[in-house]
C-alpha cells in the first residue's frame, strides 16, 4: 500500500521550530507519512501568495494526498478551520480564502468545518493552531483514522478571496492583479495563459508598477539584457521576466498590485 | 516496526550543502531513517536559540526519536561531543549547553561523552563535526547498531547555559531574558506561563529593549494596531507580540537581552 | 530492498512552490523515493556554487543515489538536458557545466543526452524544466522504470566549467578562484588541500579580494579575534575563515573572484 503523503505550506519561516514541531505532531499520529515541504517562506500573512503556491503544487501530487496550508493571520479569532476535499485530494487550512484557487478548480469540492475537538491536541494554544489543530487533523485524515465526515459538518460558504479573476474594464482592456513575485523576481499575474496567451502575439500593453511591458518572448534566453518581457509562464499565467535580472525590482512591483492589459484591435 | 526518526537542528543555513551532506551520512548508516528538519537557520552560534528550538520541538516527537543538534561555535576545540538520553529520546550535540532546556526537563537524564571513535567517520575534519562525528553517531543510535553505552562513558557534568530561569530581584520584581525572536518578530521570554500567566490578569510591567509592555491579550486578532502586548505563548512562555507587525523590531529587542517583569501587589 | 534516494540541488529559493512541485512529480513516478534536499538556495545562476555543492554532498550518499541538479540559467534555450553516470551514482541536470566537478572525479563517467520525450511530462513549459523534464527523468531512473540507455544516446563532450583547477603562473605562485562563500562567510577556494596543505606550514601569502592572508590555523577556536586565517577545510580545499566572524565580508570576496597563492621557497 502506498504511503500517505502530507505536504506543508506555511508562512512560518525557516528560522524557528514551527514547521519541525508540526512534523512531530504529524508523525506521532501517522507514522508512515511522507512529509513534503511546499514552502515555509510564503510572504507573511499573504493569502494570495499562499493560495497561488498550493494551487501550483497540488496538481503534481498523487490523488489522496493531504495538503496542510497554514497562512493564518486570524489565528485564535473566530475564523474557522476547514477541511476541503477537492480534485481527489484533501486540504486542511484556516477558512480565510487561502484555498480559493484550489476550490475554484473543482465545482464538486466539499468543505467541512473542523469542529470535532477529539481530533485536536488535548491542549490548544491561542496562537499556534498549525500544531494544535491543523496538523493532528491532517494526520488523522492521512492515516485514515478519521473520515471526512468525522471532522465536522459541511461548510456551505467557505471564504473566497476577491479579485482572483481579471475583469474587463472596457473592450480589450482588462484589469488583473499580481498573484506572486518569485525568488528570481519574476512577476506572476492572474491573466490565465489559456485565455490571454494570444494577446502576446499581437500588439499589447501590460502595465504594472512603474512599468509598461510591450514585448513577449518564449523564454529568458531569448530576451535582450535589460528588457522586461511578457511570457506564458510555467504557472499557466502570463508572467513578466527579465533575463538574469529581477523584473519585480526593476518595475517596483509587489504581490497584490494591479495589472492592466490592453490588447490592440 | 516503526521507522527510526532523526531530526536535525543547526545554524548551518540553507545556502550550502552542509545539511544535505549530513543527511547522506545519516542515510548511509541508517537507510530507513525518517529525516526531519527542525531548523537549519537557528541564529548563528546562538546556543540559547538552539536550546529553545529543540526544547520546543522534541516533545511532539515519538519516544525513541534521535535529535541531532549542531550549533557548535567551538568545533575543533576541546569541547566534548555528547549523547543525552532524556525524556525517552536521544540527543546528539556538542557539550556546550545547547541541550540545557532538554536536560532541565528530565531529572533522570543521562549524558555520555561520545568517545568511541569507531562510530565516527574514518577521517575527521577540524571544522565539520556535524558530518564526521555527530551524524554517524546519531545514525548508529537510531539504527540500533550502537547502544548508548557503546558510545562512551557517563559525563557527570554536562555544560548548562546560565540564566535560563528568571530570578526575583525583589518582591514581585523579576529579571529574565529573551530566549528567541521568531520569524514574525514575536519575542519569547523565559518567563514560564505556568508560573507567570497570572501576572497578565493583574497590573504588570514587562520591560525589554526600548519598550514597556503593560497590556495583555489572548491572541493577535484581539490587539489594536500598533499595540505591543504580552500573551501566554504556544511556547509555554510569556511572549510579546504586535498584530501583523514585528514586536522585536518595534522594541529593538535581540535574543539574549534582559527582560524585567514587575507585578503590582 | 533499499528505497531509492533522490537528492535535489537548485537555485529556486525557498519562498516559492518550485521545489515542492518537483517533489510531487518525483513521488508521482517513484512513490517510495526518499527525497533529500541538498540546497535550494544555491546562489542564483551560479554554476560554480552549484557544481561545488553537489560535489561536496554526493560522496556521502549511497551508491545508486540519483541527484537532481537544476541551476539552469539557459532554460528553454538549446542547452541539452543530461544524465551523468559517475561514481556509481546518477546525476540529472542541464548540460551547462554544473556537473563538472562530479565528472572530473570519475574518468569512467558516461553522459547521455536526455532526448527520450516519452520520459518527460506530456506538456513541457519553456521556463520550468526542473518540473517538466529533469524531475520525471530522475524519478524514472530512481524507480528503475528507465535504464540509462533508455534516456538517450551518449553525449561525447559534456560542457565543463573553465578555471576549476588552479594554474601555476610562475614557480610557487598559483592562481586559483573562489568556488563558494558559505553561510558563515567562510571562503572556499579551489586549492585542493591534498596538494596545497603543506603550504600552510611554510611562509605563504594567500591573496583574494581586499585581503592578504598569511596565517594558518587548524580550526576557528584557535584563531585570535579579527584574524583572517587559512585552513584545510572540511571541503578538501583551502578555505579562509574568521572566528565567529564573516571572512568574505571582511575581505570583500565574492564567489568567482581570483585567488593567488605564493609559497616561499
Amino acid at each position: 500500500m502506498q504511503r500517505p503523503i502530507i505536504t506543508l505550506t506555511t508562512d512560518f519561516g525557516l528560522e524557528d521550530h514551527y514547521a519541525g514541531t508540526m512534523k512531530g505532531v504529524l508523525l506521532s499520529s501517522c507514522a508512515d507519512a511522507l512529509l513534503v515541504d511546499i514552502s515555509h517562506d510564503v510572504r507573511k500573512f499573504n493569502l494570495y501568495a499562499g493560495a497561488y503556491a498550493i494551487d501550483q503544487a497540488a496538481p503534481y501530487f498523487p490523488a489522496g494526498s493531504v495538503h496542510l496550508v497554514v497562512i493564518d493571520p486570524g489565528v485564535g479569532t473566530e475564523r474557522k478551520p476547514v477541511l476541503l476535499h477537492a480534485n481527489k485530494q484533501f486540504f486542511v487550512a484556516p477558512d480565510n480564502g487561502v484555498l480559493s484557487l484550489i476550490r475554484a478548480r473543482d465545482p464538486g469540492a466539499t468543505a467541512r468545518e473542523i469542529s470535532n475537538k477529539d481530533l485536536w491536541l488535548p491542549s490548544v494554544s491561542h496562537t499556534f493552531h498549525g500544531r494544535d489543530i491543523f496538523a493532528p487533523v491532517a494526520a488523522a485524515v492521512a492515516a485514515g483514522s478519521a473520515q471526512p465526515e468525522d471532522v465536522g459538518s459541511i461548510l456551505e460558504d467557505p471564504v473566497m478571496l476577491p479579485g482572483l479573476e481579471p475583469h474587463e474594464i472596457e473592450r480589450n482592456h482588462w484589469q488583473g492583479m499580481v498573484l506572486s513575485v518569485d525568488h528570481f523576481g519574476n512577476v506572476i499575474t492572474n491573466f490565465r495563459a489559456g485565455k490571454f496567451r494570444a494577446a502576446l502575439s499581437t500588439k499589447f500593453f501590460l502595465e504594472a508598477g512603474s512599468g509598461r511591458v510591450t514585448e513577449a518572448r518564449q523564454t529568458f534566453g531569448q530576451a535582450e539584457p535589460g528588457l522586461c518581457f511578457a511570457y506564458a509562464g510555467s504557472s499557466g499565467y502570463l508572467e513578466i521576466g527579465l533575463n538574469q535580472g529581477d523584473a519585480a525590482r526593476e518595475l517596483m512591483i509587489e504581490p497584490g498590485v494591479w495589472v492592466e492589459l490592453r490588447i490592440a484591435d
